[in-house]
């Protein structure tokens, strides 16, 4: 790739190059990674690992954490597999498609499965959220739980972020194969509805499902200054590395 | 029924009469009347009316509005008429199981459903929220649905009240049959887990899901005043009948 951006994460603890065009991750990737409740020594595997932001982060908090990457497109694999060695962070990225498993992945199980599903499958385009995206995004959203249920160990926690008018899908691909599902609603500011959900949930759990007070990333109900008045805690995560503990 | 309570709700703008033991409303009815969108001339279906708080609730808050209630328990049945009565609020009660929908309501088809399903079917208790629980109440609860969604005209709206441990069976047994599914979590204070959820959806529509913020019940993180610190949001409810505006 040739022409990329070079962008700070965890307040310039990561540097990650990033296509200028195309997927480019942001906060969403960092929340992801401050939610997964990996220890050292504990195996993780990103579905869609992009240019690796949420591994990365996740291996900055958790220094011996066991990180893999599988990401479709070469281009982004070899970005993300640049991204770990400039940032002195082993993570292991595997080219290939989560809906034909690479072999070397089949074979294995890990104790965390991370993923930011595409908002837009099929080319449709963001405002239209009628009955024809959800048709389209259906059997993605269902592959994406699949392909994480399957490589995740029993007891195992799969954590995803998502567009919250997306929660149904989640939890239907989840249900009767997971359990003590557990939402976090992300609202912009207090008072407003959610734009995104991270859903954890622990492969065959019987826990029954939770539903956490909203974590609001903007402190004040104001627009003057949107960017720069993080809430405390989105601070901490986004800034900091600091993790967001859902169990 | 012999052993009687005399109840106030709204501040006492209604007096209900329930049984000091057995099935009693609460806060929930009240609640989930406050959440239907009635108008007045739009016909309501109360599934499971009880004693009926929710729908008396409904019909001082919305005079002209055409309310039905069913309930299967024919003691609970004539109380909620005795309620009716008594409050000058008119409600048709009609004694019956809505898993064998009576006849003169199967030829009816109505605006607004409303319904609070039982948390506990099976005879499971509180604590045993495990996969007995879960299977024991799929059927159930896919039955209220099931039954409130044949009864609804198309585009008429359900609104449901249940435990937030619960979302996601509400979520399977609406999925693909109701659109524009509202989730309004409800905690106890702010910064707490949701203990209950309103559920609405609207009957063949397209619309995408929506995770409100939530109601917070009651207005500072004291234990001192446990019943007396509600939330102004709160207390509008509950005390002068006002709206919960969820569309």
């Amino acid at each position: 790739m040739s022409d990329l951006t070079s962008d700070d994460f965890l307040d310039g603890r990561l540097t990650i190059a990033q296509p200028r065009h195309g997927y480019r991750s942001g906060a969403d990737a960092v929340m992801l990674a401050a939610a997964c409740p990996a220890s050292p020594g504990e195996s993780v595997l990103e579905l869609g690992c992009g240019a690796g932001v949420a591994s990365l982060c996740l291996g900055w908090r958790v220094p011996g954490a066991v990180l893999t990457g599988l990401e479709r497109q070469g281009d982004y694999a070899e970005l993300a597999r640049q991204n770990a060695a400039r940032n002195a962070i082993p993570l292991r990225v595997i080219t290939g498609d989560l809906a034909r498993m690479p072999a070397e992945l089949r074979s294995e199980s890990f104790d965390h499965i991370i993923a930011n599903p595409p908002f837009f499958q099929g080319g449709t385009a963001p405002g239209d959220a009628g009955r024809g995206e959800a048709r389209h995004e259906e059997t993605p959203m269902a592959g994406w739980i699949d392909a994480a249920l399957r490589r995740l160990r029993p007891g195992g926690v799969v954590t995803l972020i998502q567009r919250a008018d997306r929660l149904d899908s989640l939890i239907l691909a989840l249900a009767g194969r997971a359990g003590g599902v557990t939402i976090l609603p992300i609202a912009a500011r207090t008072g407003r509805e959610a734009g995104r959900v991270i859903v954890a949930a622990r492969k065959g759990a019987r826990a029954p499902l939770r539903l956490l007070a909203p974590f609001v990333m903007h402190a004040e109900s104001s627009h003057l200054k949107d960017g720069e008045d993080l809430s405390p805690a989105a601070a901490a995560v986004l800034r900091e590395g600091q993790p967001i503990n859902l169990w």
